[in-house]
């Protein structure tokens, strides 16, 4: 028996610049998806927490079928648990795709590095989404902050973190499109403030490396304004902004593709659980965590 | 005697990066500021509607004292009325400091031209301010569509323009200084986005001509996100601006310096009444308001 668990992320800067090949920064954070493979059963079984999401254990399938390539995987029990809210920009797919991978890895010894494991659980999301990011699944496989598209760690960072989830369901990939036919649209404009998202990711890798987290905050809030230009803010998601900066928070932003699902605000620790009710008096709910330098755990 | 009134305007682009010498659209809209003047008194005697802004009356003694270099002034009574909220990114000053002028200019007849008037408006707020943009006083005299800095202007927009007022007074002079702090501490991105807002007005004019308002207002949507990076954007105003969009609007935006004052919406003008609606019930007032051709008018 072997049970292996990921965390989630949030972005730090760049969601969806990063689509077009510019600087993001993803940062692992404390809520994790754990995943138990035992050689008990007879065939293939799943028992996923993701009840209400058919999706999601697709993703564990998809996993299950790829690792079947590289090891005698044929009687295997696949018990899920998750504390990461599902659809919410928070990586929840990624993570319960590479503890699956991980542990099916461990369990029976078929000799992956971190590395394939990233990349095995990349392809299956290209697999199941059509479209994917490796940034996710590179972030919870790894631990700790991570620069894309060239997937290099930095320092974690080590201020509070205050996740709002407005509990709408969104979709990304109708929010990447939707930004796609902006940009069609308005190529010039639009093009701008990609490489804006860009430079901004650019300079909070510097900030990221001297800790200053005040400064880091307000890019944060620029990087918000940019997102809020391309049409994927909803006013849930400004109001739980709003009042994450006016209780303390160094800055707020969305988390994702937007559209619903989280924002994210990093403070001092002292002021997270001021700024976590704060959210939750907006609009929707909040949760304190904490940036994480474990990426995938055997336990 | 004579009566002259001059107009306020909104931005529908561009506002903050003109200060930079990007291209800003302005549009005038039909509240106006009407300034009487008869030679009753002995001296200079000044009736303002301004009774609480003393700022204001300051604007009219300088725009006297610089038509006193033109013409024959000594003896005059100066009444002036107001229906344009002052500080609130509607122009106010510009409008009084211009009808000022254009009244004093007709009854003394000084001589100037049009062009001169706004050239003496702009010096009036300059003196007045410290600093001054001339697109407000330009707009004032000439009304229309004015692309700044070239004061280019365009066929007059048809559309109907909501303006929702928090009622939050603001100074411009902080804003604008606020903006260049930040641009100053992150040059490269702050630069990149002010480049966006230039190329929105440049997209914004093209879209004038073909009297394209539903693009016009994506575009002034995604104008609003980008002042919204630059800090200058508050919860109230967002509310309107939310309210606006979800009640028919092509587009909405912060117009002026922001932290306070006015957003605009355009939309088709069977919408103005539910839009106006909306935005007073999410927060101050709000009031229908339309384009128009008309700048500075001797009555």
């Amino acid at each position: 028996m072997t049970m292996c668990s990921a965390p989630g992320k949030v972005f730090l800067f760049g969601e969806h610049a990063v689509v077009y090949g510019k600087r993001a920064i993803a940062c692992a954070i404390d809520l994790r998806t754990t995943v138990e493979v035992s050689r008990k059963s007879r065939g293939v079984h799943i028992h996923s927490a993701f009840k209400d999401e058919p999706d999601k254990n697709l993703y564990i399938k998809t996993a299950v079928k790829r690792m079947q390539k590289c090891a005698d995987i044929r009687n295997v029990n696949i018990a899920v648990s998750s504390r990461i809210p599902v659809a919410s920009g928070l990586g929840s797919s990624a993570a319960v795709t590479v503890a699956t991978i991980g542990a099916l890895n461990e369990e029976f010894s078929a000799g992956l590095s971190k590395k394939d494991i990233a990349y095995m659980a990349y392809q299956t999301e290209l697999e199941v989404q059509g479209a994917a990011s490796p940034t996710d699944t590179f972030v919870s496989t790894m631990g700790g902050t991570v620069v894309v598209p060239d997937m290099r760690t930095l320092p974690p960072i080590t201020c509070g973190i205050v996740v709002g989830h407005t509990g709408i369901s969104k979709s990304t990939s109708r929010m990447v499109s939707r930004v796609r036919t902006l940009k069609e649209k308005y190529p010039d404009v639009i093009d701008g403030i990609m490489d804006s998202i860009g430079d901004i990711s650019a300079r909070g890798e510097d900030l990221i490396k001297q800790n200053d987290y005040r400064s880091i905050g307000e890019l944060m809030n620029v990087n918000q304004g940019l997102l809020d230009a391309l049409g994927i803010t909803i006013p849930e998601l400004s109001l739980q902004i709003y009042a994450a900066r006016q209780h303390g928070a160094y800055g707020a932003k969305i988390t994702g593709a937007g559209g619903g699902g989280c924002m994210v605000a990093i403070c001092d620790d002292k002021n997270c659980k001021e700024i976590a009710t704060a959210i939750g008096r907006s609009y929707g709910d909040s949760f304190i965590s904490k940036p994480t330098a474990e990426g995938i755990f055997i336990q």
